[in-house]
């Protein structure tokens, strides 16, 4: 059967999604397009329902029997309808419904590279950074509470599967967080204008959390007194910043320089 | 005089300006904001025209008196008026029309270190490449003809004055382009997924231009013929791609990396 009409329930909850008030409330985010969907199922993520639109393009046949034989709810949408439903201007023809993940702080162990950001409300700079630092072998993430909602629709398309495949975790008390860690034996670093040239850095790092703050703000006064490490990307030109998506992703490239080589 | 009328010449002209059709037919390019229009002023950019509001803040009126200062046409806008002629959301309350460059090849020598760029549509990684490249120490960036238009808005926005400060320059014929200077000695180095680990690179330096094709095709097979290097920056996770700028600036800072050092 399929849905014909945007005002359908199902559809109405979907197009809910996009907001943090309806995940909340359905306790599921949505996840669009091919690429993205094909990786939800590669990657076995709880996907609640799929969505499509009554097209017979190959590609969406091909991820709706992969649904079908994992059990998921499949639904057939028209055109317009999951235009209604779609976060994006031109839809691919396929969303997913993927229930909320918990992020809870784990309860024992932490891996060895974490990394941490706080207040960061672009939704962009998060997802790219969660994309990069899973490329740079990024053990874990950590969001601050004054973060972005991690499962925006702009933040999942930006990195690209990423959160499917690395945890990421919420902490309520970042200060604590990082103090905890501080105890076992981790480096705090942090980008710093005022820190190293990080292409200066000699020294081998073993368990490290890398705290990114805002690109307006930077990190806070608690952040910066915890750090036991500061480093900048130096600037030979006149700028007076780098992007924070670009400049996290020199420091974390260059302080797991040397996990990176021969690789 | 304060203009009152969204069908004002004036105001119909800065709007065009969002359309490269419109910068063409003007032969002006538009820049928003305070920082962008102070570094506008501060870089001494051909400025035809600044529109301000018509309040009375500190930091507008700053700029005012130094644009009568220089000889620069003002005008004074109603802000409803500022809005029909702004390309953001929320106008900051000035912007400059500014003569748009020649972006001609030069006739002579070019400078050691080069970015080039092929191809790449997304005015945001054209103008966040560009801001990078200036950090990284580039002394010029070569587009190829299949590049976005460098003075869209949204370049303008994501270069953050680079433009400014660095020359830019359109390659007619980019094949053309890059085989002249590897005739004159630069080595023609690019990104490819099948390169050389660029945190391997050993060799230092000293005539180079790296070419960054776009997220989705990457470079085209000419240049792939022309390279002289190719590099890759590795990925540990089980990511197929990084972000276009953030792949750009690990590889800029990278290969540069021995000119980056103690500073």
């Amino acid at each position: 059967m399929v849905i014909t009409s945007s005002k359908n329930d199902y559809v109405r909850m979907l197009a809910s999604l996009a907001n943090k008030k309806g995940r909340l409330q359905n306790g599921l985010y949505l996840v669009e397009g091919v690429k993205m969907v094909k990786e939800a199922l590669l990657y076995d993520q709880p996907i609640k329902s799929i969505a499509f639109t009554d097209t017979k393009l190959d590609e969406l046949i091909e991820i709706q029997n992969d649904a079908i034989d994992k059990g998921i709810d499949v639904f057939v949408l028209k055109e317009h309808v999951m235009a209604a439903a779609s976060d994006v201007k031109t839809s691919q023809g396929v969303v997913a419904a993927i229930s909320l993940p918990s992020f809870d702080m784990p309860d024992g162990l932490f891996p060895d590279i974490i990394l941490a950001m706080e207040g960061i409300q672009d939704p962009g700079n998060v997802g790219t950074m969660i994309r990069t630092a899973e490329a740079a072998g990024v053990d874990a993430t950590i969001l601050s509470s004054g973060c972005c909602d991690v499962v925006s629709p702009k933040v999942i398309r930006s990195c690209m599967g990423s959160m499917f495949r690395m945890p990421v975790y919420k902490s309520q008390d970042f200060f604590s967080t990082l103090n905890d860690l501080k105890e076992n034996g981790y480096e705090i670093a942090l980008g710093d204008v005022m820190g190293e040239n990080v292409f200066d850095k000699r020294e081998s790092i073993k368990k490290m959390v890398l705290v990114i703050g805002s690109e307006g703000r930077g990190v806070s006064k608690e952040t910066m007194d915890i750090a036991t490490k500061k480093y900048r990307v130096p600037m030979v030109g006149n700028n007076e910043s780098l992007n924070a998506s670009v400049a996290g992703g020199i420091l974390l490239y260059q302080l797991l320089r040397d996990r990176l080589m021969d690789k």
